[in-house]
């Protein structure tokens, strides 16, 4: 067999256009300047506003709810909570209901023979800095039936007629379980072979570009990253191919024309589950098995007006304690979305999350450490998740039973920092929510004790279930942000 | 490498133990015996009895549902479906509601070199001849939390206790999802190193053996069917070894000291995805991600004496047009169960359904004709099936809008039968569902018009997908009855 990197496979396309910052559209530099251009080129201005100003939506009764005109979109509920996992047993509290499944999508054409990505400069109402790096597509179901009688998403038609282009990836994923009641966006990759006509927020980037943009904070979106979280860099001849290779002898790996040294390296050799591999894939299985049978979780919708210990003003329902999110309303003016003025609602977060994966080697190979996560909104009890991921961290770490492993991020030495930047989450939903996205990796002979809903994973493996729809959100866009550009 | 067949691995000891007909423990005439003399060791009766003897079993209001005295075990209550998939969008009907994960458990034990199966002869009310071949265990959650009050099962503790044996399989799995809201049972194999205690109703076969007994109608049950379609042939080194086997040369493939032929090693190869595969894993994930977006399920409890054009007498609850299945109660006297006489209700089938995999080879490797089965008791709105499940299928088949391919099972040339006996379904929950299962294979240049709900698959990649837990029950008995036998 040719080594890989000889390969015509959709991976290796992947795998050098994450290796490449150099674009044919331009350098990163060059890119800032035109998506600091955006920023000021179009006029968006978001102010909160009384529930009551809303235009389209409204309370309803029986059961109290928050809803659109239309019936469509989404509408905030409220949820009872009864679980047998973790230290609280119950609880209530608002939830979003969005059952449609959206489409986020990436166009991409190969160029000069790396492939490239179509990109967005798109503002959310509810980005603390407006404009974020889009996938070329995220339309709601309801949006692109056109609900609210606007223009149709540009490009939606790639994602739409199989004719248009050829699909790469086309994942079926959920998003933040703790907040929407089983959302799922349809995550696609679909690659163009002829002229892709250009509008004026769109720019092509290489994978390599960026991944270096997702060094840089509240920069590339939450449904950018949810789509790129889906992309192969190896498959499983090459998982065969590397099966010997004799990593303890080598501080370097080559692949195409580049080394890759240290921690990306390592990445690389994780992600072809390269032997001694902690878990089997049967393991694996059984151990996600045991908890789905331990652990139950019951959620009953209630009345908006019946969530204990939420208190409901004009501006806002916001928990007892100022605690966790709030929901509140916004009106907005957009000089270049579909639709220019709109009022809709959001939930509002105020300080930082945490979203780490701690890793660690085992006989030279890389792993990740998974945590079984239940959310009310999952829609099987649990799903995998990181080592740690929590909301409003810093006042977490103060409580009693904070997240298990909160500390070690909050505490680490920055030597073992393997990434770090500040994320957002779903502008179009949340509010200034934004995620601290941590990797961090122990000594190899760092003694961690690990109850049982946790468990070691490659790279690799984490890939391979998160193809069949096995990892979290918070997971995800954390592994989006991994780069193997060794910096 | 050496040869897949000189490996320790678990998936050779299946293998070796799948192609073996001669137990340590006798043949399968002593077997037969052996099995015989069980029916007749146990006194157990069943009779039908009206709805209002039951002991334990009553219908209570608020919603309008059978349900235990205890509230454990399951519930009978109504579901209004609403869907737009199939040619009726929305119907009413009775329906199980069992929230609770069971363990169906197989003990597992090398003797000589040959891996072994501990089974059980199990009598079951619902079963058309009383007694069939079980796995080891079979326990719901009330049952091994001793909610009625009886003895705890059998050999339990190996599947509980972690200590007590190796866990080979370990996966979660749906049941009829026409039948039952979300039920799912924990299907597990466990290995156990040193002496296994022996009781009366139990014995050790080869898989080779009770792959032979599949071949004989209703005598191996459906807990056993579902557990023994988890089992792995091949694992990922295999497929990479034999990627490029030359199989146009040959109508032989040696496996240890077994020479398999014909569909037996059509089988094998497509076990081991022999390329050329129809389809890659990304691309039946996107078919998968297409049709959930597509499709839609609405499924609403409603009272069970709202259930539009359902019967209710003191006998039954039956559709007015006798079609489907009936709820009815039974009495029960057993002699060698936890519980010596109870009464329960069961769900009544009268007729045959077909339970069907269209194959065929495409550049010689034998694929399967995979359906996106849409059932209301569904996790997650569809799941892969079989070609063809229908109950009824003689009537089915009269009907306006018959399901596409019937057909072919009911007017199936025998030429071209590669598998077909009568099985039943569990006979704990239903009384005398039996379905013909059967493997037809086209001819490799019959052209046949397959819509957009179906895909070819390789036997590997189903089995891939079972670990994951994408295929339905029907699905997984049928391919449960498979051999490599060679007749």
């Amino acid at each position: 067999m040719d080594t890989p990197w000889q390969q015509t496979s959709k991976e290796a396309s992947f795998l050098r256009s994450a290796l490449t910052t150099e674009g044919r559209f331009g350098t990163l530099d060059e890119f800032l300047d035109w998506f600091r251009a955006r920023r000021t080129a179009n006029r968006f201005v978001v102010e909160q506003i009384p529930f009551a100003e809303m235009d389209q939506w409204h309370f309803v009764q029986a059961p109290h709810r928050l809803v659109h005109r239309s019936g469509k979109f989404f509408t905030v509920e409220g949820a009872r909570v009864r679980t047998n996992y973790g230290p609280v047993p119950e609880w209530d509290q608002p939830i979003i209901d969005q059952p449609e499944i959206g489409i986020l999508g990436i166009i991409t054409k190969v160029f000069d023979g790396v492939r490239h990505f179509l990109m967005q400069a798109k503002m959310e109402p509810g980005n603390v800095n407006t404009l974020q790096l889009s996938p070329t597509v995220q339309a709601t179901k309801s949006n692109y039936m056109q609900v609210h009688q606007g223009r149709l998403p540009l490009y939606l038609d790639y994602f739409i007629d199989r004719g248009k282009g050829k699909i790469l990836v086309d994942q079926l994923q959920s998003e933040q379980g703790a907040r929407f009641l089983r959302k799922r966006n349809r995550n696609m990759i679909v690659e163009v072979a002829g002229e892709v006509p250009m509008h004026d927020e769109f720019c092509w980037l290489t994978l390599g570009q960026i991944k270096r943009l997702l060094t840089i904070d509240n920069l590339v979106n939450m449904d950018a990253r949810t789509v790129l979280s889906c992309i192969p860099f190896a498959n499983v001849d090459w998982k065969h191919y590397y099966a010997a290779y004799p990593q303890d002898n080598a501080d370097h790996f080559d692949v195409f024309d580049y080394r890759l040294t240290g921690f990306a390296r390592d990445l690389f050799l994780s992600t072809l589950d390269r032997k001694p591999v902690r878990h089997t894939l049967d393991e694996i299985i059984s151990w996600f098995t045991e908890l789905k049978t331990r652990y139950e979780v019951e959620v009953t919708r209630i009345p908006l007006d019946e969530v204990r210990r939420w208190v409901h003003t004009d501006y806002e329902i916001r928990h007892e304690t100022g605690r966790y999110f709030s929901v509140i309303a916004v009106a907005v003016e957009a000089g270049n979305r579909e639709v220019a003025r709109w009022t809709q609602p959001l939930l509002k977060h105020t300080g930082y999350g945490v979203v780490g994966f701690l890793t660690q080697k085992f006989g030279g190979t890389l792993h990740f450490l998974v945590r079984a996560s239940l959310e009310p909104g999952n829609l099987d009890v649990i799903d995998m998740g990181p080592t740690v991921a929590c909301s409003n961290a810093a006042e977490r770490a103060k409580q009693p039973d904070p997240p298990l492993f909160l500390d070690l991020f909050l505490n680490a030495p920055p030597e073992r920092v393997r990434y770090a930047a500040t994320q957002s989450e779903e502008g179009g939903r949340f509010y200034h929510f934004q995620n601290r996205y941590m990797i961090l990796e122990l000594e190899p002979d760092a003694q961690l004790d690990v109850p049982e809903h946790f468990i070691w994973m490659t790279l690799g493996q984490i890939i391979d279930f998160t193809k069949y729809s096995y990892f979290n959100i918070e997971a995800r866009n954390l592994l989006a942000c991994l780069n193997l550009l060794g910096d």
